[in-house]
């Protein structure tokens, strides 16, 4: 298994009058903490859409179990769970508050598409050698 | 089962650098077919929220299946399959382009919780009576 | 001088912890009032885009005179007040509560550019044609 | 004068198909150069607004020189020029990218606000203590 963590803090901008973050603003936690993981491991996303890869979500399974609020420090738990050896990657991505209590509960699949022809391809050979050492 | 549908046009600021919506963004489109929704069944979320019931989301899931464009004018059909009883509420929502593709189905559990203790408490009697006849 | 209207409805996504809209949100309801405005004069952002130029903003100035709040029903004026020429044109855009108050009163600048090279190009010819006849 | 910065690294989401931030955004990179800067004070926004003052924006101006793109590194420098003695607090806010160029130049002027009866109040006294020394 191969896992990393971040951290971001929560924006004004995504709290709601609840008084907590709204709902759709954790896609953009998980996308932090999808590119951190990759960034660790020599990668980066940017470099990877630069070279004519791109990775769109296809899947987002998310449980709320605890409110985010303003100006919290989050820390996102990302976790690949199995070597990726086809078109398609699976993140398990978890949000914690300071006090470390579990605040969201992520997966999220997503596909390697070449960026020209939005066809499906294999995962690139660098990020699955880099991958291979932790399982 | 309970069904409505609304339309809204996907912004410039919806896009992403792979000149299509970004996923977190679907969040939003749901929250739209939810809130007409209710607005359809007599009711608003406002005026629930200001009669001191909150109804945050503890659950969502995503399938993504085509891609959403620029300036696209979406259709978010809103379903709800079987009638609330208890503290909570699910929705079944899709979108579609305008050539009735569909590009995302979503669905996603809210509870109903009083705003001053986010104790669960149920479904308002109002909001219950209005959805009974059609189950 | 070229005016157009257009409303949209104040998403629970847009509000903040304040319980009014988020000040970053009032670009995307300018931006909606821009598009909705070429589209009256029978062009669309989209297809001049698709077409090889884009329009970069590149001065925003906003006063924010009262606060929108959540499900409102905004109304979006948008004035050009002198016919572009060159390669910039210059919005007046001001955003309404449904009691006619106004709550935002902005001006945006944007340049016309190539979309291969970004640099700057004249207005295109068919667009400085439909607003010719308002000046 | 007071000066502070920080950093912020731009998410996928916050670019647009033009390849670049999207206008709106920089409003919430304003917010956390503001934000770090109180918090260099040894305040905190939060703090503040749980002992009962808002500070709603009440005017933005920016001028965009040049795109922010995906993964750049952010550097935002906020100024304070004056000492804010009454109702309103100016900042003046810079974005720079890694190679020290700048992208985008804000002025934001914000009120003090009762936050239950949102009026106007004077600046906090041990907000305008802390900042006396600089001036």
């Amino acid at each position: 298994m191969y896992q990393s963590t971040t951290q971001t803090r929560v924006r004004y901008a995504e709290t709601d009058q609840m008084n907590v973050v709204y709902y759709g603003n954790y896609a953009q936690y998980f996308e932090i903490g999808r590119v951190e993981t990759m960034r660790e491991l020599g990668f980066t996303y940017k470099r990877m859409e630069d070279e004519g890869v791109i990775m769109p979500v296809v899947e987002l399974h998310t449980r709320f179990l605890r409110p985010a609020t303003y100006d919290d420090l989050l820390t996102i738990k990302t976790q690949i769970r199995s070597l990726p050896t086809s078109y398609h990657i699976e993140f398990f991505q978890d949000v914690f508050n300071e006090e470390n209590k579990i605040l969201a509960a992520g997966r999220v699949v997503l596909y390697f598409l070449k960026k020209e022809t939005w066809k499906r391809i294999n995962i690139p050979d660098d990020l699955r050698e880099a991958l291979t050492k932790y399982f």
